[in-house]
């Protein structure tokens, strides 16, 4: 199928892992944080109750690494039936403080082609988790220049999306999403009438993974951010 | 001075001790939090860590409740040279989560005057902290109808608020901002060349406060929110 990207004024870009690296940091604090509790349970013991924790806190928390940080904590007194160390806490919350202040790693060809795509349409950055994290991390990337603004949604289903584009005043029509997670990316913007391209990033956090049957077509899939010159205006 | 309301099109709400209450319950936390450490020191140096700890993890962390708990924890080990029990740090998980999932009670009066300002101007809520926190009290109470949307800034700074006029693209003078804090609501509005209105809560967070010799004219004072009827079209 021929997608056709015309109309499209407003580019919105997904962040984390579409922008600049992120879930593999995620996954390493994962490993750090298994290495901490290996004398209570098996590695995979303490990766599936660490996940559970933080999709039981999701509703209550949000995403984000000062979740995350909450989760972990939570599940290392789980655990460890409350015996986790005091020393070991400290070392949770300075994981995550060193999550957040980690250097800003941005995508190969992220630039080139922001600068590019700058020239015809308005681009946003479209993202979810934390605010000031968010903010903190597009200062850090040296690529907030291409943006119009950022955006930061508390989720991003269907209803968040419409919501968005409602107050910006933008047609849906007009809305093209480009972003790694089929999950919270693409699926949405496609049930609201919007485009939207995939470019999927090598690692993929298990809440985000979707079963293959509910693949919709009606996107375009890409290898890497570069490609998406061929297709739009630059 | 006699302020002069009648370019203004759009009005944004603090939200926490302006529309509904919100310092009272951190207060209520930080005395239970300083009973759970009176074994290890007095409750005026409990008091002063815990505010100092969240002034240096400020930048890090932000503002809202998941910052607030995990400089809890922090304090918590730190006043207590790592001897807090681990059952202790479970119910400092445990305030927290209580805090989120708390009631939101509607101050008095917010409705009506909401009712009558929603037929003459724009009203967004625009508030600081916790995105999904944010969104989620506006949700429960009740009073989300007469809001266009809600925007949730990392910090009330003039750059802050210069950005999202820039972006809502609405002009400075058709502004009017209205809340409780000098510091985050005013202040900065009055120095960007927007107009405010004044409402103090009885009780004002240490960080918020500012000295009296800080104080400028140029913005309305009242007592309470439905004195405002007075000054604006309904």
């Amino acid at each position: 199928m021929e997608i056709d990207f015309k109309n499209i004024k407003i580019i919105g870009f997904d962040a984390d892992d579409t922008l600049w690296v992120n879930e593999t940091y995620f996954r390493e604090t994962e490993e750090r944080f298994a290495e901490l509790l290996e004398g209570y349970e098996t590695k995979n013991k303490i990766d599936q109750e660490l996940f559970k924790t933080e999709m039981d806190n999701l509703d209550t928390y949000g995403y984000g690494i000062k979740s995350f940080v909450l989760s972990m904590i939570e599940s290392a007194l789980d655990l460890s039936n409350n015996k986790i160390s005091q020393e070991t806490i400290v070392e949770i919350l300075n994981l995550g403080k060193k999550m957040i202040s980690h250097p800003v790693e941005v995508l190969d060809g992220v630039e080139q082609v922001l600068g590019k795509l700058v020239n015809k349409y308005r681009l946003i950055v479209l993202t979810k988790g934390d605010l000031l994290d968010q903010e903190r991390k597009l200062e850090k990337s040296g690529i907030s220049k291409y943006f119009h603004h950022v955006e930061v949604l508390s989720d991003k289903k269907e209803n968040n999306y419409k919501n968005l584009l409602e107050h910006l005043g933008i047609q849906t029509d007009e809305f093209l999403m480009i972003g790694n997670s089929l999950k919270s990316d693409i699926l949405p913007i496609l049930n609201i009438g919007a485009k939207a391209i995939h470019i999927p990033f090598h690692t993929t956090w298990v809440h985000e993974m979707v079963e293959d049957a509910e693949e919709v077509n009606g996107h375009l899939k890409l290898n890497s951010l570069t490609e998406v010159l061929k297709y739009l205006d630059n």
